[in-house]
């Protein structure tokens, strides 16, 4: 199967530092190898639709879940969420927002959006990695979808 | 503050055995003491839209979360995951079903209506308090949302 058929985890991370510490803290606790980072809101569109960059990819295989920040290049964080959220078929992935904003304003308009969680990135390095495990657990294993 | 302004966490459950064994692990690991269980999904609506037994409540002090059954009397969990979604205001509580139902239609149209997370109880026992433990952790600590 195609690499890119196979991604569980979509992280939308402009930051090379916290896109990497993601990683890290996700294959450390073997809740995935099968990440993709990417770094600006018009790749992770283009990702979900398959198409640009990822015009080859299937759409039918979807992310499990999308790890997504709300300050992006290009396409900001609020807008994807709106686009894959008014998409019937790619409503169903589950997008957790992982970001800096403890901003009212910014968690009220993600969950009128769909978000499917709100995660706020702790500053703390082994607390960002303990969060990230968790959140990986919770999705990837507590909770269901369909295939 | 009156009780019902208190409550953090909503379980709508028709089964009491179900309903007993989600407070006692909610309880058990200390998640929270502030559950009420209703036991259809009228009761659910009633509670979460402050109207019918539940009309003196305030409506501004919304749940942290609602745990949902999918097949209640009166309403069904379908149709009050609906109305909680549809609704600007209380479409920022996250739902999380919480069922004995693995069908893939259940999951694709829980999703669509905008469930947050949908949960397969364990049929065993100490399963089902652990997941039921993790769910509770998840989303009254890591999880953040609006005041």
């Amino acid at each position: 199967m195609e690499p890119m058929n196979q991604v569980e985890i979509l992280i939308v991370e402009d930051n090379p530092h916290d896109a990497e510490m993601a990683l890290r803290a996700l294959k450390k606790n073997n809740v995935s190898n099968q990440v993709l980072v990417v770094n600006d809101g018009e790749e992770a569109l283009d990702f979900v639709f398959a198409r640009g960059k990822f015009a080859g990819r299937e759409k039918k295989f979807r992310p499990k879940i999308i790890l997504l920040d709300l300050k992006l290049p290009k396409i900001d964080g609020l807008q994807v969420l709106k686009e894959i959220k008014s998409n019937p078929e790619t409503k169903i992935i589950p997008v957790i927002m992982l970001t800096s904003s403890k901003e009212e304003t910014d968690m009220v308009r993600s969950y009128q959006l769909g978000v499917n969680s709100y995660i706020v990135k702790p500053v703390d390095f082994s607390k960002f990695v303990e969060a990230v495990r968790d959140l990986g657990f919770y999705w990837l294993l507590l909770n269901q979808q369909p295939r």
